[in-house]
């Protein structure tokens, strides 16, 4: 991996950043001796990077605008139309056997560390986040199916989407349901086959439609039992049916409904689908073919499976956003004239880039200690990831799924809340320029706005942390995080200066987060307990990414060059603005402030 | 006015929030002792009000999506399209007499309190912003010019805006010089008879160019003298020149050079104008015809004055966009079934509506607290200039002119900040549905958006208060603003309970305010003290709100019903929730902080 700062800033991503984290922080070479992992190196993994940024900006970001411009549209023969530079790109990525990255050998894959592919998908994201949807939804799908479904199901249906052939999708939410999916309706019915037939309707479903491949393969989610969470199961159902050799035969029982027209993420169509409308008779009734995917009843159990991976790819996609519009306003910054130094009284003194003003300064920290947390966070967790995967010990790996399991919904809200604000800053660096559509920033705005409501509002990510998370292994998991968080502090404290000073800023957080935990999590007034969780969720957020950016501090100092300083500088900004802010959220929480709770909806 | 709760919400503003305000609070039926109100009594007030509900409610909120899907185009002749809704809506208000109502009888007006007609403005930028946006910028032009302009001008210019012949705009922005309007190049050039002829361009001019009317006024900065901003004065420039008798006569060399495309408020044609670039030759010459305004150099400080106008115009534009958004998210979260009760642990109880949940409440409450605060601060800020203009003591009318200077940029920046935050949370309440354009919200976070930018960016409000109006008159006009605090303090002291409790949590963030707000103006190091500028105009924005948050919580003080209740329980809310979030911002003023101010940006 190269660390030359050449072109250091792509406007996408910057590679030098991405580096740093990969190498000199999280080590992912030492995975290559690892048995995975071992026909990789420094070059492979670098190699795959360079493709990355290549290949985003020659053919995701082009389109980018045009696609938010020219949503997808039902034509006149009911088929969905996309702008063709969508199918250029999907077909250039699929053509460089990045579709198979992660994959094992055995699909076909080059078992490419997640952490790395992780890398990889940021530049494509950052670069087109709607078109990187088909591609991305199609890889989780099919992961999920590798996990849980049996041979043949693979072999027909997997098999084909790591190969780019087919495209896949996951269909939970329903119009009545969206984020209470014990209350599904969809209702599945076995056959003497051993197949299913599906009823019902699907909403907000990305990528529902489309004709970029030969196929779509929807997992579904449908009801085989009664009322609650046990009675309900997974579906493999497809667009069409494949045959016993893998060719394409019937059309399905599966309608497209409708497209839904969204603020941002225009480019991906999300639809609503109906199963079992009666629209296709395959094999010579209505009534949608669905396969079983695991055990009946178990189907939320290997969704989650898969929710935890999308909620970080939701992270991920939040991170990317935030990070090129930090790039974009910065190189803005650096350049637009206005104003004069501080202090300036002369009006014909020369005018001044705005970087030069404290307040556009105070903005681009907020920002970079905003992206560069979160893409911390996110490479933090497709590290534990692939320790998992692939770490010689099985304490190790316990340990890496059961920290990976607390961070996940920070993972995911962090990048969600925060990424988003950095969107609104970029904004408001341009200026009005930025409030205008000749300026990328306020399609990542949109585009980004979309990432604190899908795959588990906030809400619930709050509600699973606090609920769930921390609780979970009688603490253990939450333990081992703070375990690693204090190690860090302890690392810090032996350099000397600042390191020490923003270990002392963060242990005293930690210490408010333990306390905290324990008083929620054995109250024996739950609700009350649970009433302010979003708030937990933003204050443990704050204190996990005031940890990272003190990793990151560890690994940066000694180290002398303008790079590093901007990380300590970025650092020391999340220490003195940011972190401080979880005082107050701990104080509320400490007294179980009851304002929510006792609220009579008459009132308002 | 009536306390009649009947509908109690449109969904575009709350009557009974709003005759609370006016009558429980603001007394605004006091004003009609005085000479200039002395013909108008509640029930006038009250019947501006009711008209202006039905009329946005009729004729503006209809069109308010179809607005911003259709934006203003040139057609092949070069003229400014709108959809012909815009013109149906304006004439409906025009033939009201709205557009006259707070201007002086001797100019057709009614003079009806300015609190007042602030409080029928908002129903119609609840309504729709994009078309609201042409009639406000005229008469706010016209106020400027019969502030201003000789007789002649106010004669053949101002009277036909106050009848709603002619459009009016500001041209301020250039390309080039944005917040910096020190750096405007646009010249103007004296001429024999008086007139001057204007050649530059003219950026970001909203309601730039339309044919709704026979004219449009054009109030243009131009550069009469050298560098800086005693170099500039005012022009009034029209689109066609008036001749003697009133006639439309030719046109004047102002061509319209683009549209700009916007992320929200499309509905308002943004334009860049070109001045004088030859496109027409009046008296048959090129360069645009222009008029002065006032005295030569005097051009900021004639329109400064219809700038603190213009921002309190935009804190009720975004005050506005949050209520409907709160509103509606209300309606949605009592309406919209989804879970279960906390605790609830048999999957076939009845679902309930989102408003149960502790979270939504939260979201609701966060809402409330800001579009309520906000309102009252825009409330506030219109009585001040009512007392301006119609206390019988000079002190008085001092007194509220220097506190209203104190207030502009936080009636400017608060609501900008936080009912966009409110707007945000109305999406979230929604979920996947309010991301889409099927409900109003999407739209009004987009067009909430430039409220942060437009008459003055955000971190230009925080080197307005903390450069010049807190230190103005040797500090005067604040310290009454914080005797203002004080005086509310000491009032929900006297009250039981909770408004005593409320006041001293406020009562301990002015005293923070006082100190952090001297240490800041007596520093004689500027640069640092000015740096974080930004913060202390957030902070301060906190405890104003709270301040006028207590002042409704002593109004509605042994008052028992549920929307006096509804009232407390926001007051706690912002109390407990939004309040503390002060200390952390006045520790950070108080050190001086140097993040900003030291990085190097070669560092980013």
């Amino acid at each position: 991996m190269t660390t030359t700062p050449a072109r250091r800033h792509s406007h996408l991503l910057a590679r030098r950043d991405l580096d740093f984290m990969l190498r000199e922080w999280l080590d992912v070479v030492r995975l290559t001796t690892r048995s995975r992992f071992k026909e990789h190196s420094a070059e492979t993994f670098s190699a795959v990077l360079d493709l990355s940024e290549q290949l985003a900006e020659r053919k995701f970001a082009p389109h980018n605008r045009e696609a938010d411009l020219r949503e997808p549209v039902v034509g006149a023969d009911g088929r969905v139309e996309l702008i063709p530079a969508v199918r250029d790109a999907i077909d250039a990525y699929l053509t460089a056997g990045l579709q198979a990255a992660s994959f094992d050998h055995a699909y076909g894959g080059m078992q490419l560390p997640v952490t790395v592919r992780q890398a990889s998908s940021l530049w494509f994201t950052a670069a087109n986040a709607s078109t990187t949807g088909y591609l991305f939804l199609t890889s989780a799908a099919a992961n999920l199916l590798v996990a849980h479904a049996d041979a043949d199901l693979v072999d027909r249906y997997a098999r084909p989407m790591i190969e780019g052939r087919f495209f896949g999708t996951m269909c939970l939410s329903e119009p009545e349901a969206g984020s209470s999916l014990a209350d599904i309706t969809t209702r599945a019915e076995l056959r003497n086959d051993g197949t299913y037939r599906l009823r019902g309707t699907k909403m907000w479903i990305s990528a529902g439609d489309h004709e970029l491949g030969e196929n779509i393969v929807h997992l579904v989610l449908a009801r085989t039992g009664g009322s609650g969470i046990d009675g309900i199961s997974l579906f493999t159902v497809p667009k069409y049916l494949v045959e016993a050799d893998g060719s394409i035969g019937e059309h399905n029982d599966v309608a497209l409904l409708g497209l839904n027209h969204k603020m941002g993420n225009r480019g991906t169509t999300n639809a609503v689908l109906g199963f079992g409308e009666g629209a296709h008779r395959p094999r010579g009734e209505a009534g949608a073919i669905g396969y079983l995917v695991g055990a009946e009843g178990n189907g939320l159990a290997c969704m989650f499976h898969m929710m935890n991976e999308a909620r970080i790819a939701v992270g991920a996609g939040a991170v990317s956003l935030g990070y090129t519009g930090y790039l974009k306003s910065l190189a803005y910054a650096k350049t637009r004239l206005q104003g004069r130094r501080a202090g300036e009284q002369d009006p014909s003194a020369p005018r001044v880039p705005i970087i030069e003003h404290a307040d556009v300064r105070r903005m681009l920290l907020a920002q970079k200690s905003y992206v560069e947390g979160s893409l911390a966070l996110i490479l933090y967790c497709a590290r534990l990831v692939d320790e998992q995967a692939s770490a010689p010990d099985q304490a190790e790996r316990d340990r890496a799924r059961m920290v990976l399991d607390v961070l996940t919904p920070i993972a995911k809200s962090f990048p969600a809340q925060w990424c988003l604000a950095a969107n609104d800053l970029a904004i408001q660096i341009h200026g009005g320029y930025g409030y205008t559509r000749d300026f990328d920033v306020e399609q990542h705005y949109r585009d980004n706005r979309l990432n604190q409501i899908h795959e588990g509002t906030h809400g619930v990510q709050g509600l699973d942390l606090l609920g769930r998370k921390v609780r979970a292994n009688g603490g253990g998991a939450f333990r081992m995080l703070i375990d690693s968080m204090r190690q860090t502090a302890l690392s810090a404290r032996k350099k000397n200066g600042e390191p020490a000073a923003l270990a002392e800023l963060l242990e005293r957080r930690i210490d408010r987060l333990v306390v905290t935990t324990e008083m929620l999590s054995r109250s024996g007034d739950r609700e009350a307990a649970m009433a302010n969780s979003s708030m937990y969720l933003e204050a443990m957020g704050h204190v996990v990414i005031a940890w990272l950016w003190l990793e990151q501090v560890v690994v940066a100092a000694d180290k002398v060059d303008d790079f590093y300083d901007g990380k300590r500088a970025a650092a020391r900004y999340f220490f003195h603005y940011e972190l401080p802010r979880t005082d107050h959220q701990f104080d509320l929480l400490r007294r179980f402030d009851r304002t929510t709770l006792d609220l009579d909806p008459e009132w308002l």
